[in-house]
């Protein structure tokens, strides 16, 4: 009696022990919409992951991410021996941790299967109990009874498609039945082209995640980098509601290393709420100055080569950056537009986005 | 002709290259005085420094610095067979780069003496030339009569003061002849305990300083503090004529390492202006959220040991972090106070801020 | 049956997505010993930490540690419900990942009570669960039967010393019957004066360790230091054995932050081996170079005042730097002796290890 | 008198304030070869570079460089009327501040004209001032009366060919007269593919530098990628005529951000000493373990897929790093060939080097 009443001593004064520190992504809200950090693949101890669920909302809190999602294996918990129980308690662990810290969790589990049709991530599920089911369309159909977000985890994964990256007749059953909504282009450090290319000619949503099992600062690219791979969710409200609602809408976008991915619409708004342009006009000569208000770069292109203007060939702005550069028009011209590509900002694989500056 | 008209192209093309990111210190403004963060000692090679002057705007620019002064020594001059001209020049190179920065830049300069008088920075000078002569005393004159605020340099350092640390009587003299006004307590990562005692017990401005001769990155301990040492300048404007007013008053602090070195009363302002307190009582617990809006840290120490309350011995709060601790009232026992010291927040030498809290 | 081997071959393919890199810790060896880096005190979610055991080896390969110990509470496991399993399962988990990567796991356990006596921690266990005993007594008999080295943890920690740091008859009465063998003086960020006091009037063996819970990385001062608080080990050979024979003859030093905790004969030998001091003379002047092989930090500190010597007061030698330093003789005297301490190299609380070095 | 020597004083004094930091560039050297990491196109205050000559010696010491070269324009000194004097001068300021420091300092300028035929460096050269003359093909034949080894410099510069990379008859002319050696394919954070793949057509020596006007350490690029662009020689013997022998024999190769650019011989060699390739086989899998001896990255990518073998598609390698990777055998196969290219080592624009293990 006298030992527990000491324990709960403990308790008390261990927690005040970690300090917490929030971060900050510094991406731009777009007009009507606010732009949420979120990573919908993550593990933990409770299948093969290696920390506690509340590590996972501790990072996102530190990392400047608003959502994320717990996903941990269905068919695969390599320590189930020692970490027991229903598939729900990740979940319900994070989201217990995550209150004080104003995360948003949503449940989700990992649907992990050979390849046909290979691991899927189901999120916004009421019970992961249920998709415990040993033929993965009954697991699939589960998930979608629950009216699950389903998309295709890391489709160009060498474990699974060694030699050919394939879309198989089953993802097209599945898509079909309304059990594929989105595909994940970017998982990890790995960017799966084909996914990108399905992703645009089926109509599905783009998402990136880090499918961390490790704890995220040992990951030698996140320290490189300065952040995870992840998706924008660009939603009504900051809230579970929201994010489900522009996933099924497809308002999204992937924050890659230095690269955004994204339909063209959307990184045009991104990069003209990031990107403050300015002119100043010296006779023949104008002074360009690009003011970064965000954490991302910009690395620019030029794709029109004129006589009447004489440009850069390509810079890079960098984070929260101040870049100038002149253009020289030719004498007798007073007008024209610069054009180039943001060549980070990839619409379609290997495309840049392309923009233009009117110059009068 | 036409090598010339290139010459204006590569000069024009050329400067963009380098693209500006603005840095911030995050530290509070005090009621009705803005919190500038001024370096008044650094050199160029205009003296025996290592870099082109505009480079020093360039780093106070990254670093987020308000206000630098230039001060290359008057009489000391190593490059002089290669770098020549009036003694205002690294000054007038300063203050045309800063214009597009935002960067205030003071005139000054060292003159630099054997001990005693030692070195000693003028500052807010008309004519830095004036103070070319050989005897110290019409340096310094020379100096007054162009209303310059002048400080002691480093007081401790073992050049000068090898065995002992010693005020002469020619720092007496100039005291009274109102030719010296503040003492540089900290010189790159020395702290001078001396000098701190005798600005308290003589009324002098409180100055730190880099002194810095290299460039500013290729200290180890910038990159360990992330910051340079500096005097903290609560003005009532931020303009040379507000720092000089503020001088004068001697409204400053010195920021060195994770250090904070003032007056008491300012100091306790600027902790409460960074770091918010909120209490929340359950049964015979509180529970304290310290929520730290700067970059400081707060080193917080008890000094009280009350057997009715029950609290931390120590701890320190992260540069914007939250931290939370209990307060454990005794039965019977509704209110108190917790009293605890800021020790990195040095009042005196040795000597932490003390503050409390009242609980109830 | 054809997914179970579907899951095997994934578990063979995921296995390599980390790639490990070894880190180092540059601290030199002494004469006869290996100097092996040590973390006695680590938690994994087998009690209240955060991680997976094999996270603690991965972390050690990546710091350049030599060896560690888990030592999971006891009586204190608050996900027990979820992790479950015998006391000595953190070990064995931990064990098996460390024997591809070279690190030494030794087994054991943090007997975890109310103060008398507080926490320890009981290393080279053969059977962790029988210490699992409701009296603290026979908790540290059965640790002794198995010839456990144990040290008693966190004496300062303010849970459960809140008001003063007491020495209790309790700690007398296990130190007399032989089962106290070394006291905890830097627990994570904390040091304890007073254990490093008791340490030394009572023979014990100094511990220092990082009582780690959360992923290591997650700490701010693990990033500002570059390390974490350690146990070094002088040890014949670097096996378990090896330590367990350094550890009871008291062959420890502490390493913490930018300081070196220990006895002063090994602390003036670590310094010899770490630092190279190289003289030339020219005339009354002798330049002396000092040549740090090592990752320390040396704050030097002058510690006579000899009028026949003019030399330096203070100053830092960084991680591997070479520092050059001028000694003026006066005229007519041509040698004598440079007298400082370094001043983070504690052999006492606030007593910086004495130094000389002859001039001649 | 009397202030002379004070300052003879402080001078000696007050040179030992820097630590001096040696820094490493772990790259293997070749057989018969030592790799010198070299920077040869830098610049000073003596001419439009914003520092000192000896910091540009400082910074190679304290980042792990070999050898430099001063290359300050002739024809481009904005700063003349506050530094004057020869050509010859920033070399020799950096010349003697190297010689306690082991940095060769390789004579050097930069012929600085319109395009055709642009920027070209001069190395080896016996006295720069000779290279100041009004036409540019007296300036490279005064270098070419030195024996100077002559390359030209960013030839993708934007602001000398903004629309089109054009190589002129000029160049050719230089060529032809054996004023012409090598080419600069990277010039600062630019790569440059028309030079690539004229290096290869022409045989012209790759080069890769800096081009450094402020302080190293303020480049946010080489913060991320923890060196600046450098070309590697493989020289016979660590000495000036070391390097001038394989610089005209084209022994080089570039080191730009994660990437190796050179002749794929060389770059073979080097990928095999800097990698250690092992492997186990069980049954019908071979585990193959690369253990990464350098601070250099691979990118490895399948080039051949093989229904016999299945193994991964693409992994990097990480600095210091060890990777394992599981190649799977079918059934009846005993043996084969893994063949992939380490994308980041590039032979020829866009091409990746090839290589192949054996399976047995």
């Amino acid at each position: 009696m006298k030992r527990l009443a000491s324990l709960i001593f403990t308790i008390l004064i261990v927690l005040p022990l970690y300090t917490q520190v929030r971060g900050n992504i510094d991406i731009p809200d777009l007009n009507g919409f606010v732009t949420l950090k979120c990573d919908f693949h993550i593990h933990t101890v409770f299948s093969d992951g290696l920390v506690w669920p509340s590590v996972r909302v501790d990072e996102a809190y530190r990392e400047g991410l608003d959502a994320i999602s717990i996903t941990d294996h269905i068919e695969y918990r390599p320590y189930k021996n020692d970490v027991a129980g229903s598939f729900n308690r990740s979940y319900e662990i994070a989201k217990e941790s995550a209150v004080s810290k104003g995360i948003i969790v949503i449940p989700g589990s990992e649907i992990t299967r050979n390849m046909p049709p290979g691991h899927s991530n189901a999120l916004f599920l009421n019970d992961a109990d249920k998709l415990d089911k040993p033929d993965y369309q009954d697991a699939f159909r589960a998930a979608g009874e629950q009216n699950a977000f389903i998309f295709w985890n890391h489709p160009c994964w060498d474990a699974q498609q060694p030699n050919e990256v394939k879309w198989f007749d089953e993802h097209s059953k599945l898509h079909q039945e309304g059990l594929l909504h989105g595909i994940e282009v970017v998982n990890g450090v790995h960017y799966c082209r084909e996914a990108h290319k399905w992703a645009i000619e089926k109509n599905l949503t783009l998402i990136g995640s880090s499918d961390v099992h490790a704890p995220m600062q040992s990951s030698h690219f996140f320290k490189k980098d300065g952040h995870r791979s992840m998706t924008l969710v660009f939603a009504r409200t900051k809230t579970a509601e929201g994010i489900q609602e522009a996933l099924t809408q497809r308002r999204t976008a992937i924050y890659y290393r230095d690269n955004i991915i994204g339909d063209e619409i959307i990184l045009k708004e991104l990069f003209e709420k990031a990107v403050e342009i300015t002119m100043k006009k010296e006779g023949q000569r104008v002074r360009i100055t690009f003011t970064n208000n965000s954490q991302l770069f910009f690395h620019l292109k030029k794709t029109d080569f004129d006589d009447n203007l004489t440009y850069f060939r390509d810079f890079i702005i960098e984070p929260h950056g101040k870049h100038t550069t002149t253009v020289k028009m030719k004498d007798g011209i007073n007008s024209g537009e610069i054009k180039f590509s943001v060549e980070n900002f990839l619409v379609e694989p290997d495309k840049g986005m392309k923009y233009s500056v009117k110059i009068e």
